[in-house]
């Protein structure tokens, strides 16, 4: 049987079986793991994208295990290969070979050590050569680690189920982290849910869910992002019983312009169904100081207040 | 009572009690302050936009700090830590540190003076490679600070609202303050009033302005831009006073191509009602060079003329 | 005669004679070779687009090359020129001159060689210069060669023919090689024959083939971009046969936002008549861990299945 | 008189009095001067701008004179400042000052001259910082310099006034410059005139010129845009006459998106109506290899054949 003209479908598969972890994680990664060919690319997005403590403890790291190979260089070469300014630098064969390769990785070269013979000064040319590599290296890498607009927005905890016109709306709600501004700022939202097919087996299903601004011009303080559930809506009389057979999963994109790094920012993120709250609505996130500010409090973003009478 | 369907927001809030500042500051940024999670982005950000004399002088205060640190470890580490290369080089204990660490931190390391024994030589190894991170944080630095395309648009200092066909328009002009060239220039212009509610809270509205024109091919000279005040026009019968009373700021949105950049610039920029002139008209602000050339005053971008008859 | 209004082209020429060989190249470079005018950007371009082993390679040999230059020179400017730390450095005169020379490219500079005279200080100082713009420049390519999100995109070996609704379709199918997300994707098919005009002469002859779908949000797991063979379909009625005497290429384009590079990741890549399976389908490429994650299997991309009753 | 609703506008100025010189130049630059406020941007984009030996000439020029200004302030501090490896090191004072400062901003630091007291040590300090700052910039500089696409197109040296179906066409052709691949390359082309108002006053007036195809998918030989002068087109019957008298000039903006850079690439260039060959058609500028390679010969992208029977 030929398979019929398939639906929407946002770049997810849609053929599924077995246990089901949510589609997107919080950091907007998506739960999809590589197995074959790698390349080098991959690496160096590794290192862009470690944690600041294991990218230091990287660096630390490989400036010790390439010292202790240059050191080790040095000390085959004999006692001979290297010439201390004086007879006791209160320091061991090793040590001596050590922090000279340290002097010449960081290109220091105070000169108490140096090589002498040709073998320890090929080895010694050849660290300089590396250290400066190496160090063109983490330039880069820091530039690339810090200029990356990544982990922008801040997305609440939770969506809620709020009032809207005579019915009701899904809304979740962002802001920006940082004090710069975005602007041209889009978002896309799609309910993914799992249904068992005709042949019985399961298949992820997916909608997108039209939002009554998809657009605004620049996010300076929050934006509630607003799905009406109107008739149109394939949430339209549906209950918190409902998505949760449905295993229902909100996916949602989100993309802006970076004016301080004059980029264009993306980010992914997902809601499943027990992150909803029927029947609440975002508190405030800001007030507005004495000279008249607005103070947009980031750790409020999540604030909700409970609806008194949630409508049907 | 559920809110009603929300009128067009361009991404600030509508509701808002208290003193008013205006929305969108003469730099571009808004008025808005932050509170709560900040991530380590917000630091290199605030480091990209501090101004140079800060920016140096934030350079010139971590590189004494640095040194003051490792000198004060050398001279824990005790007289015998590091070896001069005479008795008298004119320098107390804590200055031959202080230098010492001076050589190390830069990697210069003459070797006048240099570590003796494993904790000095440890010290110094760990001083060095902490110098050249240093070092290439600021070449990163250095490099995100001077190729930001920022502040590139000069906006006219006033609107003016200039007789057009048979009635008004509002119009403010824009340039390049450089010399290289904006292509694709874009333009939006929003109307932010304020007005009470039924419920006699005062409420930000924002409506679009239409443009005459909203892009140009390139912007070579000066780019006015045209708000027609026709009968669709939201100031149509406006005076001064009108705009007075509902504090109406003009909230711009201008985004280009940089071919020098090779980025696209985004700039905001805003008006408040004592920023405009009525009757005016912009005055030209280039002359023909006898060779032929065209000449930009960038001084004359705010220059106006009155308008003999204003209409109603 | 006048040529009549050309149709529909990409970018390639249709006036062609001789030998063919394919138009776009398994690595997405065009089968066009330059001749005359380039400018320094060509080398550049060249440098950064190296395979890893040969710009290693050539940067050893670049080191090499400029510390033989510099020898040379301290050894025109006579034994005097250098001062040595100790009479016997186990190095000939050249060998002297060699590793001073290494000392001061890399702005090591141990001092137990040191330049003495006017001569001999000029052309170090102009060495340890030259020393630092060329890491400088060394700097700068890395980054650039690191930070190019280029040869992402893993497409299937072949394409197929496989049922289709009622019909058949032509479908290739890629994945993202890396784990990092692709949004925005968007693909563009094109088929280029080769025919005989009234002329005689063989021309290119390009058509672009409609896609069910154009674009998809996330590339998170793999994409099989599908040409439906409809009755609007230049392919519709063609057999193998047909293809191979038209000698028929398939053009794709496929471009994507790159969250990580954040950058506009863009790839061609083309199939021959030759690569084309019929009667087959793609197999499914990924599995579902124990744990609940899809695994995608890179190697498996191009696996497919016969279609045990292929339809006309 | 209130002034007309303006027509179509480019963003040069339409008013303009005086010797005229074409608009935009051959580089691609406009004939516009700025006067009046400037900031430091201007200054780097000037030094990314640069010619190479300009640039490598003020880099010469910058080093020379740092280290020239840091050896007369060790000059100053008197001959103790700076202790000497041996009596006579082959320099005058001057000398030795000059070149310890080349050993510390290079942070070469052979240690053959090092600073003696607290003055000496101090102005050492900030040379050597001096020079890591300085370094820095460098690095930032020219990986700008190579980083940026600029000047890849190659544009025919005249347009041609070609046959085009039952008329005529106006047509110039371009190439890539490069080897790599330009994707999605789009073209708009203007046409400039200079007329007299009604008051007497000349005016330059823009009209857009329809193009045949305004883009192209990718140009991997030469691309010959088409601007075919049909009854709608301004150009309609007008002669070499005509356009001399109008001081026509064609204003063109080529845009595409480089995929070895990951950069939108921008290009402006014109044409007068000096720059037109009426009756000719542009010739093929690449030939098929023996092996089968198109071979595009970028000193032929000018070629043209004159056509024997013009058309009116």
């Amino acid at each position: 049987m030929p398979p019929a003209t398939p639906s929407f479908d946002p770049g997810l598969t849609q053929q599924y079986t077995g246990p089901l972890l949510r589609a997107i994680n919080k950091d907007g990664s998506f739960n999809v793991r590589r197995r074959g060919l790698r390349g080098i690319g991959s690496f160096y997005m590794h290192l862009v994208n470690l944690s600041w403590p294991r990218f230091w403890g990287l660096v630390a790291l490989a400036y010790l295990a390439v010292n202790i190979v240059f050191a080790s260089l040095y000390t085959v070469l004999g006692p001979r290969a290297l010439r201390a300014a004086e007879t006791d630098m209160g320091l061991g064969a090793f040590g001596k070979a050590f922090f000279f390769s340290v002097h010449t990785l960081t290109t220091v070269g105070y000169g108490d050590l140096y090589p002498l013979g040709l073998a320890a000064n090929i080895v010694a040319s050849t660290e300089a050569a590396v250290g400066l590599m190496g160090f063109a290296l983490a330039t880069g890498l820091l530039f690339a680690r810090f200029s990356r607009p990544n982990a922008q927005f801040v997305f609440s905890d939770h969506m809620v189920v709020a009032p809207y016109g005579d019915g009701n709306s899904l809304q979740f709600r962002i802001a920006n982290r940082r004090s710069n501004v975005l602007t041209d700022v889009q978002a896309d939202m799609m309910l993914m849910t799992v249904q068992q097919d005709a042949a019985g087996q399961l298949r992820r299903n997916f909608v997108e869910l039209k939002l009554e601004r998809k657009k605004i011009f620049f996010l300076a303080l929050t934006w509630t992002v607003v799905h009406p559930i109107d008739e149109t809506s394939p949430l339209a009389g549906m209950t918190a019983a409902d998505l949760e057979r449905l295993q229902a999963e909100v996916l949602i994109l989100v993309r802006g312009y970076d004016d301080s790094f004059t980029q264009v920012v993306n980010t992914r993120y997902s809601y499943r169904w027990e992150e909803v709250k029927w029947a609440a609505r975002f508190a405030t996130a800001f007030e507005v100081s004495p000279a008249g500010h607005l103070v947009l409090d980031l750790d409020r973003i999540s604030a909700t207040s409970a609806v008194s009478e949630p409508r049907q």
